[in-house]
């Protein structure tokens, strides 16, 4: 049922960015306070008319299916923090800002430091996205949680919060982002603009501003301290950078919320005044994306996971490859060759045919069909410099045949596996696992998380975790996770 | 002779937006390893050649003319961030932050309070903006000193650093914003920023990174972590979040220049990148300004200071009548009218004519005249509610006739005193005190100083500050500063 609301979502937003979902009478007359019989004025009241909404929202009026995809969302990103907790990224980062750091008031996933919540928020926030392994709303191709969740579990540690508020401040963080997005892109992600970093201080800012308490007026203002302390450039990606992004994005969000807590003043209108935010920072700006439809479409709700940790152009063969494997017990000694018919962007961004080291192998559809065939997985393990070594699978990625056909869509793939015996064994797959047509399944969230924590948590606090979360609603505390995740 | 200097490079840099000053041979072979014979590409090595250059300069390299500004330019923060200390801005920032500061590390200039070396860095940076007082570099409306010299005081008091050394990071910061923010200027601004904020995070990451040791390849990614974090909006004028943009310019710098210093990575050319910083935030690049002459000629030393507290269109209005006053020793009850032929832009911006608060005051021309020629100054008291509010000034301010005259430039004024007894008193103003013509001597920086710090320091105590400052390039520790200026 859950894929069902989804899907129809998604039809419903397609093409739609400048006719949005939900302006219909009913909608467009909840999105703020229009003078009676006045045309629509799309740049007017829109700061206010979020944080309104913002402060007013309750856990009670979210949707089951937002509620649960909140959920889902939540797990993914403690599992995708963890498993990127002790990358050299982040080692740097702790080590840089320990001498600076508060009370150790909020741990880090993963890790045994702690740091004071401005500083925690940072460092989960850069822990979660170093593996590009995180959630996507793909109509923006914003990470939401990142920013988000890291800054309210950090918060959750110093000011007790129930699972329920939890939940709904994770969603109205993740729906002011995506929102704020859907109003500016593509244009401002062409430009240059890392777009989870420049929307997610608004998720941020909201977010932590629900679980403060903050009244309207003093949510509007940190919207506009979120709209002074945009992050990240596409021109980072490829560093350390990329992930500071995330994690600077939530703690700038934090810092605007707990000063506007005191009443720290900013512009009432930075979301659409002239010299505002959106003007600024975009050649685009669709405010209705913004105030339409608030508490009535959700696109926290269309949020995806990446099942596998590379690319997600390399998803579809991944995909296909995994499911012969385990339908037909392959082994690579069987296979003669591997035929796929592919977008041509699968190889201009993936065409590298001898990857030597972990990373490159990202960037290797050869390297992504063969380990999925041996390993059946696409995990973080499987783009190691072990895996791109291992003798089976450099020899199987050499029979690795890839055919570029424009005629296939970057989503869909054709794979053709001649085995050495001659029996030909196919695949057609037209959304890969982890797209919103053919969502991961909680069983497959969890093995993901699994995975990732192998290594850094013993097997039973990850699992432990992991129930954690999915009983998140019933918590009284969510600094229970934040204790159950940190290493000991 | 510091003046003249000041003049020539006013002269030479006047219009040259596109034909940057010092593309000679020598300066631009100067400028960066471009190959030979080769074509200059200016958008080639930028952000590389300038890290080198902040990184290979030393104090001895600095003109004498270049030191002497730097150390007008510090005192001048230094009082201005004391005079704004005890704001209702700053009240607010350290109760919001104190519960969540790290070591007492650093302290807030007139105050009691110490932070973390960021978070002390942010508050001194917002105290030094309050009254929209500080130094102004006029080709690009930056105020240089607040993001960087907010950065580096904290620091000094962790690292412990020489007055020369300290002055040299202050100048590499202030050149590296200014010339930055003349890349850009006016696109930049037009469109939007506030670029103090924007430009600031890259003066404050690079004079921190100055004092950290940075090497070159650090000194890249710290200007590549500092472009992915600008602050600021225009839109904020008018509330606390102004001030709050050259504060977070100062912390986000020094955090940038602190994970550079641990290897943190970055891009290699995130200013001139096709989606670098430039790119992404103007629609002017000209980066020549920042890479040519560096070493030989020095935004820094055009920098300029308000020798009164208020906007500067003005300023040629309270010198004419100061002037006036001192030399024939007026009185109010002596005047009958006082006429002033002003730019049109006078009118438009400070034409309220019965202002009820300090604040207003700061709009009213009016106003400004009048208690400039009762109380012979234009500080932040003459605008103050008990000025606006004094009955002489009232009734002053109600014989003040501007007249609009579009042949009279921005910059001059021409004022005529009627006095009671028939007697016409006549002055012209070509060039404002405090423009790069007419700049403030030490004296009258001095004097700015002393009457900030009023209220906040004992007057010894803030004569003894003044007189460190101006001792600075002897200090073997500028910690001292640090430690003088706070409230006991």
């Amino acid at each position: 049922m859950v894929t069902m609301t989804r899907r129809s979502m998604l039809r419903g937003a397609a093409g739609l960015s400048l006719a949005p979902i939900g302006s219909t009478p009913l909608l467009a007359a909840a999105a703020g306070p229009a003078a009676p019989g006045a045309a629509p004025s799309p740049a007017k009241d829109v700061t206010r008319t979020l944080a309104r909404y913002v402060v007013g929202a309750r856990y009670d009026d979210l949707p089951p299916d937002v509620r649960k995809e909140g959920v889902r969302t939540f797990l993914n990103w403690v599992g995708v923090a963890i498993g990127g907790s002790h990358h050299q990224t982040v080692d740097v980062a702790v080590a840089a800002l320990a001498p600076f750091s508060g009370p150790p008031q909020a741990g880090l996933l993963g890790r045994t430091e702690r740091f004071d919540i401005m500083n925690a928020a940072f460092l989960n926030g850069v822990a979660s996205h170093i593996f590009d392994y995180d959630d996507t709303h793909l109509k923006t191709i914003i990470h939401p949680a990142g920013p988000v969740a890291s800054a309210i579990l950090a918060l959750a540690e110093t000011t007790p919060v129930t699972g329920r508020d939890f939940l709904n401040a994770l969603v109205l963080g993740v729906e002011t982002e995506c929102r704020i997005g859907n109003a500016v892109y593509p244009n401002h992600y062409d430009v240059g603009w890392h777009i989870t970093g420049t929307t997610g201080v608004f998720g941020s800012a909201v977010a932590a501003g629900k679980l403060l308490g903050l009244d309207e007026r003093q949510m509007v203002w940190a919207i506009g301290l979120a709209a002074s302390q945009p992050v990240g450039l596409r021109e980072s990606f490829g560093s350390m950078n990329k992930s500071f992004n995330p994690g600077r994005a939530a703690s700038n969000g934090l810092f605007a919320a707990i000063l506007a807590a005191r009443n720290f003043t900013s512009s009432n209108e930075m979301l659409e005044a002239k010299r505002g935010w959106a003007n600024t920072i975009s050649t685009k700006q669709d405010y209705a994306e913004i105030t339409e439809g608030l508490g009535q479409r959700f696109e926290s709700a269309l949020n995806t996971y990446k099942p596998f940790a590379c690319g997600i152009v390399m998803h579809p063969a991944i995909d296909a490859a995994i499911q012969l494997r385990n339908e037909h017990r392959l082994t690579a000694d069987q296979i003669q060759a591997v035929e796929i018919r592919v977008h041509p962007l699968v190889l201009e961004l993936t065409g590298k045919q001898t990857p030597r080291e972990g990373l490159e192998g990202k960037f290797s559809i050869y390297h992504a069909v063969a380990v999925a065939l041996v390993e059946g997985g696409g995990g973080e393990k499987q783009f190691s410099d072990r895996a791109v070594r291992d003798p089976v699978i450099v020899e199987l990625r050499g029979r690795v045949v890839p055919t570029v056909d424009a005629a296939v869509k970057p989503e869909q793939v054709d794979m053709t596996i001649v085995l050495k015996d001659g029996r030909r064994l196919h695949k057609y797959i037209e959304h890969a696992i982890g797209s919103l047509e053919v969502p991961m399944s909680d069983h497959d969230l969890e093995g993901k998380f699994t995975d990732l924590a192998e290594g850094v948590l013993p097997a039973r606090q990850a699992r432990h975790v992991i129930e954690l979360c999915w009983e998140l609603e019933g918590l009284s505390n969510v600094a229970e996770i934040a204790a159950a995740g940190v290493a000991v």
